[in-house]
């Protein structure tokens, strides 16, 4: 299985448009963050895990239609699913065709799902008022958008060996996400062998930031391939 | 009065995404194509006439917003405004901020408005089922999407000098745009000076295409500025 992360940064991106500070004009490859997403690969098949402002490319799928004759699977928890039937109702509406219409199977999750005999485990946790998914494949977990993770979700991660973690920024508290400190201390309570941190804003310089961290806690950053 | 064109192509962009194909593989900038869109200067002011897939990156308008500290106003006519409260129904739902919300003043358009003291003339025209509008501003008209152009709306576009015209590509014809052959044809009804087609797929070589075009209508490229 092999992790690729495609973006790291929060939903601005980084640089964020306009902005001049240390970070958005660093020329550290490692400070530039596209929105966050990661693709996993396995038994030769794709996962792609994307959450809005991103997911808001959903149109873009029409070549990949195009070329793979067919549709493709997206798995979303009911409210999510719902978001994305409004946003794009012109899918599943009968409108003119036009260019063409994204080819989406859409699935409600509300537990442990199989898909090319690749089980896949959501991950239930806080995002300020909403629970949102995370999800589990094996030894790697992916946890973007969280400011609390409840121990009933703690135990679908018991053995996980790599945690991808949301650590917005170094501070202040946020309403929706975890700052880096609270990432460290949920980090430390779910025991992975390694810990990344992203979601990252243009508030974290990738150098100075990790230098604080401990040794089971990195930051991620674009174009990071993990191998399992 | 400057105008940008910000895209020139259809709704996938070119390249097409895993295409291999002599556009999209091309040296000549002139074949890499951003999806439509156009920036407007006058008065110090921009104007950005932008649609679906592009206006999908609504979210992006935040750090306009944190920089400016004001909404930014967007013009639309009523079917188009209503699917921009649907599909962003949390810029005005009273849901958890989060990282903020897009800071949008919509407005409802029927007929010429003005707008920091320019006028502004919506231009109705025919995109397969629906009706839609092009803009123009002073000497400048900006029509994508169209398969067809009404008198009355030819009538808002006597002594215009220079019309942006929809021309997906050279054949066959397509419900919703006009091919090339038909743009062309509607350009020499309108009269413009000059008329620049856009929207383009990557069946359209710059070069090639632009050498069977009568000398008033060009191909619009990413990047191409015209002042007036």
């Amino acid at each position: 299985m092999i992790v690729t992360f495609l973006g790291t940064g929060t939903s601005t991106g980084v640089p964020v448009v306009g902005c001049r500070c240390g970070v958005c004009t660093s020329d550290d490859p490692r400070n530039s963050r596209l929105r966050q997403s990661v693709k996993i690969e396995a038994n030769g098949k794709f996962f792609l895990i994307d959450t809005t402002p991103d997911l808001m490319g959903l149109d873009d799928i029409r070549p990949f239609n195009f070329r793979q004759r067919e549709s493709i699977h997206a798995f979303a928890n009911a409210p999510t699913a719902k978001a994305i039937r409004r946003a794009f109702s012109y899918i599943w509406n009968d409108t003119q065709i036009g260019g063409g219409k994204p080819q989406l199977e859409l699935h409600e999750v509300d537990g442990t799902f199989r898909h090319h005999d690749i089980d896949v485990v959501p991950l239930p946790v806080i995002h300020g008022d909403w629970t949102i998914l995370g999800y589990r494949i094996g030894p790697f977990a992916y946890i973007t958008d969280t400011n609390g993770i409840p121990d009933s979700t703690a135990e679908l991660l018991r053995g996980v060996d790599t945690l991808a973690l949301d650590g917005l920024r170094p501070s202040p508290p946020h309403p929706t996400h975890f700052t880096i400190g609270e990432a460290v201390e949920a980090a430390q309570r779910i025991g992975a062998r390694m810990t990344y941190l992203i979601h990252l804003t243009h508030e974290i310089d990738h150098v100075a930031c990790e230098s604080t961290l401990p040794e089971n806690v990195r930051l991620a950053y674009d174009g990071l391939r993990l191998e399992f």
